[in-house]
């Protein structure tokens, strides 16, 4: 039997936000959610506000809704399964790294501080009643081709942005992973040392 | 005249949860407020809930309260003005990226996922009604050598934590900024391509 969402609630030695606790990511998005306007922004000045090192701002962004050509560009360049399953995502957003200032010096916490900013847009993005998921199965070269990048920049991740949807149209295997327990490695084996 | 919390809010074009919009990284911390056991593992298991590629989870972490000899360990490799404010947070929480998983296989998006942790790490330490303030500049080697740490784990950031104090105990440089207005670049900058 599926398990509930609340048997999904992240399981922690400690209360965590219910934001927090009752993220995950889909692939079974509502192909008719729509985001609107605001929500888009909402999401974008989330990752903006985001902590960067000495206020860099590294993260920079191309942010589409499902139905539009910019869209369709971002999600020819998806690898695989995120094919099939994204593109009844309510937009893409691809978040890439500036990993050189203007005068070529290395920002040294670029893709640090763009894992930072997405984190937030997921933040947003679940107070908005939305769900996310970050793919890292991007074609690197050919998004840099498809929007003229140079070298600085450097994709890092595309993330689908919607409502959840029935996992009805997704293949048995992945359907399951829709209400699958979620696991985490013990805390423990997080620390490198204990106080 | 210093500004107040609420003129110091991210000035945004649509709503961000409060949570994000009221965050900054302080540099004035309470050198009496003490995190109690509960808040740490809370700050934890955040970072540990936080999205990563396949799950791979490469975040680790070192979490120490001022006043513990792990605390001073990791504060003697703070870098220039950070050994002079951080020793009075509450909380340092180092944290160090898994480049390559047992097999010797990369971890591409280690440092993406490092920094999702320890923005969900932010978000939580909010909710509890904490600052926290990430620092790159942090002696990578010397912390490698002190908690010997295998190459294949990288320091990437370590983070002070804790409640905002006065901030008479900084240089008047630093003092000012405590209360400055808070910038960012102009959303739009961000967007590399739009629809």
């Amino acid at each position: 039997m599926p398990l509930t969402a609340s048997d999904r609630r992240a399981s922690t030695a400690a209360p965590i936000e219910e934001i927090l606790a009752m993220r995950w990511s889909p692939r079974a998005f509502d192909p008719e959610a729509v985001l609107t306007d605001e929500q888009l922004t909402s999401l974008l000045e989330a990752a903006r506000w985001a902590s960067s090192a000495s206020n860099s701002q590294p993260a920079r962004f191309i942010a589409a809704r499902r139905g539009t050509a910019l869209f369709d560009r971002i999600e020819q360049h998806l690898m695989g399964f995120n094919r099939a399953w994204a593109p009844r995502a309510s937009a893409l957003v691809l978040a890439a790294a500036t990993t050189e200032d203007d005068q070529g010096k290395p920002l040294r916490w670029a893709e640090y501080d763009t894992g930072q900013a997405m984190a937030n847009l997921a933040v947003q993005a679940h107070a908005l009643g939305l769900h996310v998921h970050p793919m890292g199965g991007i074609e690197v070269e050919g998004l840099r081709q498809e929007f003229d990048l140079p070298q600085r920049l450097v994709p890092i991740t595309v993330t689908a942005v919607g409502t959840v949807g029935s996992p009805d149209a997704l293949p048995e295997r992945y359907r399951e992973r829709e209400s699958a327990q979620r696991t985490r490695l013990p805390l423990a084996d997080l620390l490198l040392v204990q106080e």
